[in-house]
Order: structure tokens, then sequence, then C-alpha cells
């Protein structure tokens, strides 16, 4: 099979494959005009996606809390992220899932029940949230003035593309020459940034936000290390002061692993630098993921 | 010139004028998934524009405001809707207006900044946000669980896609056997609901949400007419309490104008009815209307 059509990336749209290029969505599809959709990314690490169950599993959790029911069922779903990721011959990837409300069935309903719910997959080459001279220096990362949307509006649990407060504050870390942005919620509480879970290190303890965030796998994998390193560990509510005065900081996100920072604000962490225990999960991170951690090898074309 | 083939909807996408059935936008464009975009909608009464500055005033305001700027200016976006509507040869039309963030000039790059900003514009056939049958015999309006996301978090003046809240209180409304919602804030005042602002009247007062609220085209015509006809009208905070004791309750919104409801949550009122102040609102709005108030005549496609 000829897939050179396919090597910027393959996506599937309404039951066919395309190369990246051709993938689009009408502007009145309810996934856009009401931002109406779900969504996953996991990654492929040489070969291998790295916990595609853990990310199959939220993608379904999504689906339902929001009660979008494309006609593939889970194991479809599973069968189009391996092809599209064997079209497009990527051995590191950035996976996309999506669930879009579609479009009325009945011309001009306003009813969601009425949409023709449909999926969306795509396999393009890896994207960091940070880039990769940016990690090795640390992130500076802004806390924005932009309170977090609360739970109770919008579930952070539930992924989705409601992304405007996090430009908010992503804009307001580059108009003040920081990398990317931290949000706290309306009482003062730590969330989360634009496509990452934050971690903080105080006297040897790591810690993640309980709130205003999403499960994030890749924060399911932290948590996982430092139990297996020893190190204590704990998702609890985070109070802006405690961000501004950890050891360490560091975000955490399938699109770029574990990041390091070293400046919040205008405070500046150790040395400038990434802190000793965000190395050694960065490190330990890349090495299981090396060793086959939670991979499932992404079929060739011909099975 | 051949015009059969925009008989459903006229679109323009990336500079080209094309049949709505075609007009689509990348599935990786993040007014897609960042809902990065901002978008108004205009609506077109026997060939002409209603407040069409007006509207094109808050488009230029919302997309300062998220910092979106597609090529086309003020005067081409106006020449862009007048030929979308003309070349769909519809007398009466919903016509949106989008911009959205595009994707990154910079492959891998994930800063705002760095993205080729678009304008998306169409018109299609005219669309009820409640069917016109439902408007006769009053809206049942349910009042949603969901806290309206707060004015601090997303801007609700900037007309943007994030519909998360509002399709929340919709799914709800229709579980209850409503026919739509209103959302309240956390703190217990009344906002808006799915593509429209609320009013209540009470003891021959109209008042309509001074938050959680877009700053209504159609809220600002029934603001005029209210003062034209007489009637004591204000933008106030109104609390939960006052739209369940309302005498009459009305929506407002461009794809409709103004629809009275006759039940608010289990509260039915007046006669189960549209009510009289309600009804006399929505007749000069239409009378006005066809007496060419506000109106800017569609130009023909030889203009």
């Amino acid at each position: 099979m000829d897939t050179s059509a396919f090597a910027d990336g393959a996506a599937y749209v309404k039951g066919r494959f395309v190369p990246i290029a051709e993938a689009s969505i009408p502007v009145t599809d309810w996934g856009f005009t009401r931002s109406d959709a779900v969504y996953d990314v996991v990654h492929v690490f040489r070969g291998g996606f790295f916990r595609l169950d853990d990310h199959l599993d939220r993608f379904m959790h999504s689906m339902q809390a929001r009660r979008l029911r494309p006609p593939e069922d889970r194991a479809a779903i599973e069968a189009v992220l391996h092809r599209c990721v064997a079209l497009a011959g990527l051995d590191d990837a950035y996976v996309a899932m999506v669930a879009s409300r579609g479009r009325p069935r009945v011309a001009g309903s306003r009813r969601p029940e009425d949409c023709e719910n449909h999926l969306i997959a795509y396999a393009i080459p890896w994207i960091d949230v940070i880039p990769k001279p940016v990690q090795e220096r640390g992130a500076h990362l802004w806390i924005g003035s932009t309170p977090r949307v609360p739970d109770a509006s919008v579930d952070p649990t539930v992924k989705n593309y409601q992304w405007s407060d996090l430009t908010s504050g992503l804009l307001e870390a580059h108009d003040n020459g920081f990398d990317t942005a931290v949000l706290c919620d309306a009482e003062g509480f730590v969330t989360e940034g634009p496509g990452f879970n934050i971690f903080v290190v105080k006297d040897g303890r790591v810690l993640t936000p309980d709130r205003g965030s999403l499960h994030g796998i890749t924060r399911k994998s932290v948590l996982e290390l430092c139990e297996q390193m020893g190190i204590p560990a704990a998702v609890a509510p985070l109070r802006r002061e405690v961000l501004e005065d950890a050891d360490e900081v560091f975000a955490a996100t399938t699109a770029g692993g574990v990041m390091p920072a070293s400046r919040v604000g205008r405070r500046i962490l150790g040395n400038d630098r990434p802190g000793p225990v965000s190395l050694a999960l960065k490190e330990a991170y890349w090495r299981r993921h090396a060793e086959g951690w939670h991979r499932t090898p992404v079929r060739p074309l011909e099975a």
C-alpha cells in the first residue's frame, strides 16, 4: 500500500482515512459552533502507544458525560487509532481522538439530542507543549490573572476544547516574557496550565492540585513513579502561595512528559535550573518508556 | 451568474466563496481545538440586514478582545456578508461571521501569536432559537442547575462558542420536558440562556440581567422599544427569585427576536400564555422591521 500521501499525518473523518491536510469539519458542526466536543490525546513512543487503555477509558468517560455517541464503539476507536499511526508511518506520534456533536439530523433543530455525533481521529508528528530547549533550561511559568473556570460550570475532568481562560493566561504569560501559564481559581487555589497538570516539590514531598484540573494520564504516571521511587506524593488542595514558595515545580502532560520549571512568576527556583526531584522523575518517566512500561505496540497495516 | 450551487447557503472560507456544504475548517484549527474563535450573527429580514453596524461593532470588539486579526478589514467583512446573502439568494437569512485563530505559521508552535487568523462567514436560511409554534404558546424555560461560567473567567460580552455550561442547561431542560434553559451564576443571579438574553416583566417594569450575559443587539432593540413605548426598563442585577416571581418572561435574540415564555420552572406565568407586555414588544419589534428600522439593504450581486 502506498502511504506517501499520509507522510504529514493521517486522519479519520466520517468513516474515511484521509491525509491530515484534508481532515476538516463543517463550519456549522456544533463541535465548532458550540465547542460541543470532547477529546483525548495519547502518544506513541518508538512504535508503541503509552497507556492506551487509560486514554480510551478517559475518552469513553468524557463522551458519556456529554452524551456524545459516535457510531464507533471502543474497539473500533482503538482500531482507528492504530491505523492512523500506521498509515502515517510514525514511530513517535501525537494521536488525537475527538467526539463531536455534529449537526442536526432534522434541519433547523436546536436540540443536541437531534445531532449526528461523529468521531474524528488523527496521528501527527510529536508536538511538545513546551519546546525541548525550554524544557532543558526549565520553563518560566506565569501565574495568570484570569481565574480558571470553576469545576461546577465546566467539568475539567471531561477533556474539552474550551480553552479561553487558559489562552488568556498564555497570552498574558507571553506579554510578560514567560513561556506559559498556570491558572488559579477564584478562591486562590492552583489548577492547571494550557495543556498540562502542575506539580510542586516542597520539603521532599510532591503535590498536585485536587481541583480545576484534568485527571492527567501523565499525572497518574508521575504519582506511580513517586510511589515506586519512595517519594511521598499527594493530590491535594494547593494554594497559590505554595506554588510561589515551592522548592521545585514541574508540568506534566502527554505532549511532553515531565517538564521542569525554573521560574514561577518573578521567583527564581533553585539555581534557575530544573530541580533534582523533577529531573529524577523526568529521567524515570522516559527510562520506563524505553523499558516498555504500559506499552501497546502499534499494529502494522497488514494486520 | 449561476448561483444555483448556493441555494442551501453561501459561505466564505480562506478568501473564497463556496456552497455552505463545502465550508469547513481543518480539524487542527485552533478555532476548533481550543475554541479560540469569536463570532457574531446578524439577520436579514426581507432583503435588509438589521442593525448591521451594531453587529460589526460588536464583532470588531470581540476580535480585539481576543487579539484575532484576520486579513479582512471591517469594510471587507461587510462586503463578504453582503455577497454571501446575495449568492444564497435569501430574503430572510441567518448570517454568521467568525474569526478563528487558525494554525501556527511555524510548525509545532504552541503560541497563539504565531497563528494565521482567518475569517469565515456564511448566510443560511433563517433559524429560530425557539421554534415558531413554541413561541406562540410561550416557551417553557428551565432554570439550569449548572452555574454560568463567571465573567472574570470568560467574558460573555465577547461572543464565543464556549457553550458547555449552556449546553448542560439545555440537556437538563429537555430531560425535564422543557424547551430551553436559563442559567444563574454561582451567586444566584440570572444570566442568559443558550443563544438568548432573558427579560422579566414585573409590576409594569422590564428588567434584564447586568451580568453573565452578552450585550445582545436584540436586547438593545428591546430597551429602545421600551423607551419609545413609555415602558420603564433597566439593565440590573436580577436574582433568581425575581425570575421565578415575574409577571412575564421573554427571551431576546437575533435568531428569533422577542420570544415570550409561559412557564419558568414549575411556575406557570399568567394564563400559561405569553403576557401582554411581551406580546406588545414582539409586535413592535417586527412592525419596526417592516418599517425599515435600522435597515441596510443587501447589495445585489452586480454591485
